[in-house]
């Protein structure tokens, strides 16, 4: 229940967020909403493609694609306002990343696939959305060269595992990734924690 | 019967197009083909993946994928002349992707899914060949930012499954489609009927 | 077994080529494992996909993973040694390019698709891997532009075929496919072999 509206509100960030990046693009207004829904639900739709978890989650219930045209769709009318939220956005996004890490595990843990498949699941599904906005918007996806992103959603399904191994009741493992989780997210962000980052002179001219 | 002639028509003139523009980002021949094959085909591809509905169209009718190579070479042989023949690609293309919809449409039909997911069905068949193109070629998807392509690929998904639930039969829904979807899409191109675009300026800061 | 060997050395080549590509992209340290898990587990994953072929390998088989992981650090650490064996690099991505080839081809034939989709499974995981490490680079696919390559993938499937068709035992055929088809790929580097590569003035604009 607390999975399922958190999940509600992360869809809806995670499309406005979408429709933002791609207006600054040059997209018109069925763009938005496209970039917004792949961005919103492209993560579960990745992990499931992958798993083999048929039929898709939005294909089932169409109404999450209504949800996500609408977002992008208030983001483009809300744009000159939406400027003074965005630290509002990133807490959002921050959660949205947990909330779709630990759905992404569950829906692992469910198939009963191997444990570092139920992580990685979690991360995939916690991430990918952010990657297909930025390939459809010809960017090198942030999360491959940024802050602390992809790492902290594989970090949060390892701990939510572990917690259930452990015999933490799911409810309780859930609310303890979500804001240990969010707490780490939000400080790699305020203090730019990031990985180490590679540049041209260290590849040389190897390949 | 007519639904599969122009879908041969129409595979073949998106192979040529996809061809043509692999050629001028320098592609070597079987880039050509490459492209050509996953701009022919690609929409059907995503949309089968993602119904889940398998085996895909071109996996159990081989012979699609040498139409669209032999389309793609005669496209890089004949490229010279195609400069005169514009227009026809242009109509060709409003007709593919009218098309393609009603097929798609017809494929969500038949595996039961809800009429939304009808429509997107049949709406990702139309243009998400034109979209692979593009991130082929590494190009912001043409869908995204341009003219009512994408819309009329909606509209014409949603007029045809509103005339079968009128009781109107396949065949007359998919000629009325047809006729109005083409007309609506050249007349777009015609007189440059576009949804609003969005610049770096309404987009601000935001995120 | 032999094949299982070469899939071993061919995913760990490929990890490390796709660490070194997204190095030089300014990508962090799960960037370079991302990139490089995707250049050497895409090329099937693609295919298995396509095919409707589940659960895919690195599914089932998670530790695949952990060596493409291990594969992309150890790339990162030893980059500024690893310039100096470009030679052992385009080698041994020669022989990956061929194993992943006949692997795929054998998939195919365990699925009982037709005998061109199998052909072309082969070529799909043979080279769908470096695809996809270009497009999450932002760059055009390299072997859509270059020299003999996705050609010598489809070249080797349908002599392996052929040579299966003439009752040559699949080791024997494996055996001979692998060498000819390594030998076509070194001499195709060594000499510069290419397909005709088009320009935007074969192209014209002509769409």
């Amino acid at each position: 229940m607390l999975l399922y509206t958190l999940y509600l509100i992360a869809i809806t960030a995670e499309a406005m967020s979408g429709a933002l990046v791609g207006m600054r693009r040059g997209m018109d207004r069925f763009g938005l909403c496209l970039v917004g829904t792949a961005t919103a639900l492209g993560g579960g739709t990745v992990r499931d493609v992958l798993l083999g978890n048929y039929p898709l989650t939005w294909i089932s219930h169409s109404n999450y694609v209504f949800i996500t045209i609408g977002a992008a769709l208030l983001a483009a009318t809300l744009a000159p306002w939406l400027r003074h939220l965005q630290g509002l956005f990133v807490a959002v996004d921050a959660l949205g990343l947990i909330a779709f890490t630990i759905i992404g595990c569950n829906v692992g843990l469910k198939l009963g696939v191997s444990t570092p498949i139920v992580v990685l699941a979690g991360a995939i599904t916690g991430v990918c959305g952010g990657m297909l906005r930025d390939l459809l918007c010809n960017e090198i996806p942030l999360v491959l060269r940024q802050d602390l992103y992809a790492s902290i959603a594989l970090a949060a399904g390892g701990l939510y595992l572990l917690l259930l191994h452990w015999g933490v009741t799911a409810d309780t493992a859930s609310v303890a990734v979500l804001v240990s989780g969010f707490a780490t997210r939000m400080l790699a962000v305020r203090f730019h924690w990031q990985l180490k980052v590679y540049s041209s002179a260290d590849a040389g001219g190897a390949h």
